[in-house]
């Protein structure tokens, strides 16, 4: 005789369903307005609950601003583990679904972008101590990083030794610990250069320049591919 | 006998401090709490003046923020001019002091590079049209950058030659009509990787990882500095 699994409770339930609720309705006031328009009482008001009802869910604001980030985080992973999942294109067009699924989920929650990358004010927690989703996503760009500058043994020096050693320290913080310095540099190279581009394009101002910014994504994906193999 | 210059009446000498306390106060507002926290019931308060008397100077809340922002992109780009007004440094060092004085000012006024450079929320309005001091400071850099790629007689394909067009037509606007596709691609990812170092740093996701963003951009200059001169 197997065991039922437990049924979780109708109390059980319908804590799950209103936390539900609370992640949706913070969210649509996030990406109408903001993350700094999200207050408790905006929320309360948003789904006719009292203040207090709402914080036997979340203990402060933070509290819930930080689980919102955590989820914004997976979410953003997981649209690029899914991008490159059961891939068996080349290592190059691997990395551009990468930036692709991250591009495009920045354009689709600017809001939410922006609460994960942009100046983090008053109202806004610090991150999380300890490995984030993103970390996550650092380990898959490292990976598809590492396949793309195969047939280069030279582990190659950025001629900065310092931050050689800060990239190998980052890359084992990401679980990636036999990374070379070359590829933890195209790493964060590539992070910071598409964050760079994409932050830029959701103001509007790559546009209003007339350049295409997934050109110059391109463009910079293919230089920071092509620094894995060039001899330092 | 010369003329003497028009004294101005003691009612323009009040209404030019009125604006000039009205810019400092709206700037401390923005610094502390960001821009989504300045209205004009706030500012009028924070000046123990009546809404009314602030409408006198600005018609709305978006034409006093222009205004602001039209400031701030000025006092951005005088400090990069400064910091390299009279220099006779050779060229990577005179980018190395453009791109310091930017960074420089971005993590003094992490708020205000915000309102030029984060997310465009409703709060915010649109760039005026036509060029702004910003394009001020990427004359400034084009005019560097032409100077360090000296002896590279060659115009350089960036590979994309719809991206190379979008490029030379945005350096004409830049008022550089002869700046070649190489030099105009090195400006752009000259500034998209700086920013997208600095907005990162602002967050303090790079120190978190261990990362000194001054090396990066010190990695990233040089690199954009090369392609000046590898050829294409």
């Amino acid at each position: 005789m197997t065991e039922e699994p437990q049924k979780p409770s109708r109390r059980e339930r319908l804590r799950a369903q209103t936390l539900q609720e609370i992640e949706e309705n913070s969210f649509a006031i996030i990406d109408a307005d903001g993350v700094h328009a999200l207050s408790i009482a905006a929320l309360a008001r948003s789904m006719a609950m009292s203040a207090p009802a709402i914080y036997r869910y979340f203990a402060s604001r933070d509290a819930l601003v930080t689980h919102l980030i955590t989820l914004s985080y997976q979410q953003l992973t997981d649209a690029m583990a899914q991008a490159v999942h059961g891939s068996r294109r080349a290592p190059r067009a691997r990395i551009g679904l990468l930036v692709t699924a991250y591009r495009d989920w920045a354009l689709r929650h600017p809001q939410r972008y922006g609460m994960l990358f942009g100046e983090r004010g008053e109202d806004l927690p610090a991150d999380a101590p300890g490995p984030t989703p993103l970390d996550q996503a650092m380990a898959l760009l490292i990976d598809v990083l590492t396949a793309a500058g195969d047939g280069s043994p030279s582990d190659g020096s950025s001629g900065d030794r310092a931050l050689d050693g800060q990239l190998k320290k980052w890359a084992r913080s990401q679980e990636r610990p036999d990374t070379s310095a070359r590829v933890a540099r195209a790493a964060i190279v590539v992070w910071t250069r598409v964050h760079g581009i994409v932050s830029l394009e959701l103001t509007g101002m790559l546009e209003a320049q007339g350049i295409e910014a997934q050109r110059l994504i391109d463009l910079e994906i293919d230089d920071a591919v092509r620094s894995l193999s060039t001899p330092a």
